[in-house]
């Protein structure tokens, strides 16, 4: 069948598709541990999800304006306001299906043939298709692993052209886990404004940091003159376990904002009414939402510190890059590459077969002498997981 | 700001701005009697609402596939498949965030640079937005007024070049109202097969249809030698009065389906999983859920008599298109044209600050001599709405 050159590069999901293998060989009967997922393992806090009902039960269950209800995008823009101590104006708030969505609104509405788009390396695996489906070129810089494949001014100047017109930063990084401190995020967002280079800032992990209390740092925590042209975009999926709600936002310019709401209205239109109305409440009761953040994150934090301590332990010979926020450990496995074994695809298979864990493998996010470990699930699990890999690792030697 | 060229071309949706000021004058405290939705003003029955209340309250919160859960895939091949008496298979089932967004799927996925698509005037005003952004050039095909603008293969031969890829045909069509037969659909499939030409077909409001009983013809009711390739589009939202939910589906080939899967598990994720929930009893309850639409359906025929009697008596001097299916009225006025009042925008203006009353102009839908008015509402604002129009119209005279 002829598709149109529109997805002639469009790949299917790849953390998708290892998910849906461990599915399949879960309802076979294996136990497996699915370490796969990239959503936390809590349910939506009840009062979130009985604000949905309440919406429902309200009727709140018609079109609503596309980028989202008024409230919703007040909330959102209040909120900010809140957190960062600047004024926002809720004209600049876009509500979409995710963050996903939001980040396809925002580079479909800016990016186009000739641009290219800096992405750092290791990256989220959708990160380069939306950049390709935006008719974009996505250009790869790689992070050295010794700064935990954090960026920095040089690294981007190396990769820096004439036709570089964005740069997508993901900050705690899914895959790697790595979070920018102030001083890193104010370098890479003075460059870009120096270049005139779009920055957008993808914090949805920002929540679960542990570097220090409270949020990593994000852009709206910078002073206003380190900022050029940007788009922040976050949603409720991981600070407030609520992936399959489908809520995500963009805060720009309201230029910009008008622009991509004009897209959304042909294309989506608004996302899902009762979801919006849990999404109303978790912003609108800011000191119960974060108090609720604040239980996650401390547990998140505690398994951070479980798998690497067991990592240590029982799988001494494999290095890792230090997670200092999101739930993910990305570590390195080239050293048990070998004949008929030889990258992150292969490996993951073995261990998905003989130690019936599964992980995602790094060519995914661009690094293909990785493996993505999720560490959103229990803590029984974490360490039975860790056990399998350590063993199935020292079967190889 | 500078805007990538994917954007060139966007214009905001029409429908919605009406909606917006109508619902801005109404909020300055103006009697506005809003006949320019494109929505069912019935709520959604309340045991679908139950079921993504419990949808909530069992934790299906979560990812569910991008293309939607495998349980409401296989509900709508069974529910295709008992409605058309024909095999199915679920995995041509793609669920999207409404069917405006499984349109944008499709024809993002099948049509890009060269390509020509056909699109029936008056159209609904997404498709040209839609092709546009697919990179596609949109090509109006004018059905003629006596034919209540239903395309003939004689009207889409002088449109047809070697570059036409693809034909978007909405039946019943918003904005006319308009009801293809079995026979003119049919005439209209085989036309597009022979011509290897893509047949996407909108059947949004086949359940809405006052040509007989039962809903209107679809692409599935025809043999299957009169199909070539097609996509059908459909959806909970106008037949289940589900509009703010957004659940819409697409039913292709299982290879498109999968190519479009992927491309939605890269932009937007699956469908709000709570709607999912919700769309699952609608479709699974086929009996419970057909005696609603019944309800809907009688009532929107009652309407239609209503307004069509209206306006034979109140404003006979304004033709409109025999309305045989969907909710809307589509009636022309360019007889109304003055100095100063020379468009269908300028006469709705008009309309909304002198009679009141909110409707959609023809311009939107591609035919400026028209006005699109949804009867979409109570019967005595129906009344109302009739009797300010006639008023208005005689006022001129």
């Amino acid at each position: 069948m002829d598709f149109s050159q529109n997805v002639q590069r469009l790949q299917p999901s790849a953390t998708i598709a290892v998910s849906s293998l461990a599915k399949q060989l879960k309802a076979e009967g294996r136990d497996i541990i699915n370490l796969g997922a990239g959503e936390p393992d809590f349910d939506t806090p009840e009062w979130i999800s009985d604000a949905g009902v309440a919406g429902i039960r309200e009727g709140k269950t018609r079109y609503t304006p596309a980028p989202g209800t008024i409230q919703l995008r007040q909330a959102i823009a209040e909120d900010l306001q809140a957190q960062f101590g600047i004024d926002t104006d809720w004209n600049g708030v876009v509500v979409s299906n995710g963050a996903k969505h939001s980040l396809f609104n925002a580079c479909f509405t800016l990016f186009g043939p000739g641009d290219e788009v800096l992405i750092g390396s290791p990256y989220w695996v959708s990160y380069p298709q939306i950049v390709s489906l935006s008719r974009a070129e996505p250009v790869f810089v790689a992070g050295s692993e010794e700064k935990d494949f954090l960026l920095t001014p040089e690294d981007l100047d190396a990769a820096y052209t004439e036709r570089t017109k964005g740069l997508i930063l993901c900050s705690p990084s899914n895959p790697s886990g790595g979070v920018y401190s102030f001083d890193e995020l104010k370098a890479v967002a003075e460059w870009a404004r120096d270049r005139g280079v779009w920055l957008i800032a993808d914090e949805i992990y920002r929540y679960i940091n542990f570097l220090g209390d409270g949020p990593s740092a994000g852009v709206l925590n910078l002073p206003a003159e380190s900022l050029g042209d940007y788009v922040l975009v976050d949603g409720v999926s991981k600070a407030f376990a609520m992936t399959g709600w489908r809520i995500g936002f963009t805060y720009s310019s309201p230029d910009l904002a008008k622009k991509m709401s004009a897209f959304q209205s042909h294309t989506t239109s608004n996302p899902s009414s009762p979801a919006q109305e849990a999404a109303l409440i978790a912003y609108t009761k800011r000191e119960q939402s974060m108090a609720e953040v604040g239980k996650m994150v401390e547990a998140f934090r505690r398994r951070r510190d479980l798998v690497t301590r067991l990592f240590e332990e029982l799988v001494p010979s494999l290095p890792y890059v230090k997670p200092n926020g999101a739930f993910y450990l990305f570590f390195r496995v080239d050293s048990l590459f070998r004949e008929g074994m030889s990258d992150s695809s292969a490996i993951c298979t073995w261990l998905l077969k003989e130690a019936e864990i599964a992980m995602v493998p790094g060519v995914a996010f661009g690094d293909d002498r990785y493996v993505r470990m999720s560490y959103a699930t229990s803590d029984e699990l974490i360490e039975e997981a860790i056990k399998r890999l350590g063993k199935a690792v020292d079967s190889l030697s």
